[in-house]
């Protein structure tokens, strides 16, 4: 099997804060010296481009990476990366003289033509923003060594969208707020965010809805700031989140203890025993159950499956799993099996 | 523990077509010669009602019968007896000089000073409507034996109410109707058979609904017939019905096998894994887990689960369990307990 089948290790390794916050990335937009950037690029362009950063990752001996082409991946191979979130769903389909580097545990990938000729990510479990910074940063180092980037005195690191100019650092992190949902709290709470100079999104990325109870938050400004402080600006509001994200939940167990508790076994039961599921039921019971868990009302399951499920449950890791095409209605049975094999553990 | 807390076996036995056949009943309404009915009788005719009887079942060797007092009762072992159907609700609101005489098994149980002197009562599990019968009448000649019944060559056995006149002869069965019922012919189904000279009911008697797609079926009229005849024609409307229902559970596989799987494992979750649960809505899932369990959806839990859980899961038998008071809240809760310990063996 593919090394990029399996489940990458910062989806289902345990991390810090993980009652609220899935996973932390960051990542860096990065260009080389002289070459146009991949939307205006020639052919020729875009192969020097994975020529020389592939060149450049085989120096790096610490944490071996590997290339995957992604001209010639299989359209289901293709869907698996997106669905793991290690390549966006533009660069996916582009499909022309791009590609990947990927370490083993999948922490760090690096997309090569994107919107920018390098895209670095890192992913980590938990809360570990300055961790993944760190790696990111190292990284970095380690292909600059080798590759030219394009850097100006006056505006930092140069990027195809002037949104990413200066340290092309995007920090997000992946929330869980169910009590906050439940108790009509969120739509204060994410305004209050926005003024912070922070995105909330869907889990899905940029115009995605919050699916589940997940948010993802990130970091709008790139200029004007150091990596660090950028860094610490969204580390230090998720801390604030976290806090009223568990105030909420001891709220909740307070004055609805019957039907918090009702609401969090019934989940578990029917996901548990459905015969089918459609992906957006499996992801509400699913938010349902990790806040139990999490709240120590359900103790026979990992805070990570959700982690993990939201993953597998995804069109092309059903299909992936089965070898099979497979239509919606199929669809929908596999995975409730698929929920259920994960439950029995 | 005494005898009556104990789940009679006719609840917990199988019989056949227990598929949809919960249990069949045969009760036998006897009166005294000389003695007034019960509700016009002076408190020293109703001992010497009480004081016969017993003496009667002391000659009884075969079943060993023993009596309990309704007077002395606490409330909670009345409540017992009613929802295991060994007494009607009347009989223990009344309390006073009634009493009732009952086997081990709980099959027998013989009321005194009902509405008539005596009301013989038989429960089988499944259709097994002669059997009952053969064992009402054995029990009825040894009581003869020593009582002196009143019988009119005209009218046959008398009774307080002349709906009872004749043979004195009520026979029952209680019927697991869902598919019936989710196909919309039960109400054809229901309208045959009360042309058919029979009474349908809801499962806790006279002027109650069905819950849980239960119905108790019953002959009208006890004058004019062998009580052979009553109790055959009784049985093979109950087989014509049986008929029908599995034909629509066959049709419900063929034409909505996942809707109809997804419905019953999902109602097997949530009776599961649920936190509190009301006695209706506990009543329609253990429904659809029969359902599931005679069609072979359901394989871990035994058909019987439902007729007993339909007895543990009423109020008293719950404070029983608990040996307290319960609020209705407290009742639900304790209610997703009882089930989940049952489903968990």
């Amino acid at each position: 099997m593919s090394p990029y089948v399996n489940l990458s290790t910062w989806i289902s390794d345990e991390g810090p804060e993980q009652d609220v916050v899935l996973s932390s990335r960051v990542r860096l937009a990065r260009n080389i010296e002289g070459i146009a950037y991949p939307n205006n690029a020639r052919k020729e362009e875009l192969e020097t481009v994975t020529k020389c950063v592939q060149e450049a990752a085989k120096n790096i001996n610490k944490d071996k990476l590997h290339y995957i082409n992604m001209d010639n991946l299989p359209e289901i191979e293709k869907g698996l990366l997106v669905e793991k979130n290690m390549v966006s769903p533009e660069f996916a389909k582009k499909g022309s003289k791009n590609g990947i580097l990927l370490n083993n545990s999948e922490k760090i990938s690096v997309m090569i033509n994107e919107e920018d000729h390098l895209r670095i990510q890192v992913f980590m479990p938990g809360l570990q923003l300055n961790k993944a910074l760190d790696m990111a940063d190292e990284l970095d180092d380690d292909l600059e060594s080798s590759l030219d980037y394009a850097y100006s005195k006056k505006w930092g690191y140069l990027s195809a969208c002037p949104t990413n100019l200066g340290t092309g650092l995007r920090g997000s992190v992946m929330v869980h707020l169910p009590a906050l949902n439940f108790t009509d709290s969120i739509a204060k709470m994410l305004e209050a965010v926005s003024k912070l100079g922070l995105v909330v999104r869907g889990i899905y990325g940029e115009g995605s809805k919050s699916i589940g109870n997940i948010y993802q938050i990130s970091n709008q400004i790139t200029m004007g700031s150091t990596e660090k402080d950028i860094i610490n600006n969204l580390e230090s509001v998720t801390q604030k989140i976290i806090e009223q994200e568990r105030r909420a939940r001891n709220n909740l167990m307070k004055n609805n203890e019957i039907k918090l508790k009702d609401k969090i076994k019934r989940s578990f039961g029917i996901l548990k025993y459905a015969h089918t599921i459609s992906s957006n039921e499996a992801m509400r019971l699913l938010s349902n159950v990790k806040l139990g868990i999490d709240m120590g009302i359900i103790d026979i399951v990992n805070t990570r499956l959700m982690s993990k499920l939201i993953i597998l449950i995804r069109p092309c890791h059903l299909q992936k799993n089965v070898d099979n095409e497979l239509s919606a209605e199929e669809r929908d049975i596999i995975r409730a099996e698929l929920i259920q094999s994960k439950l029995n553990v």
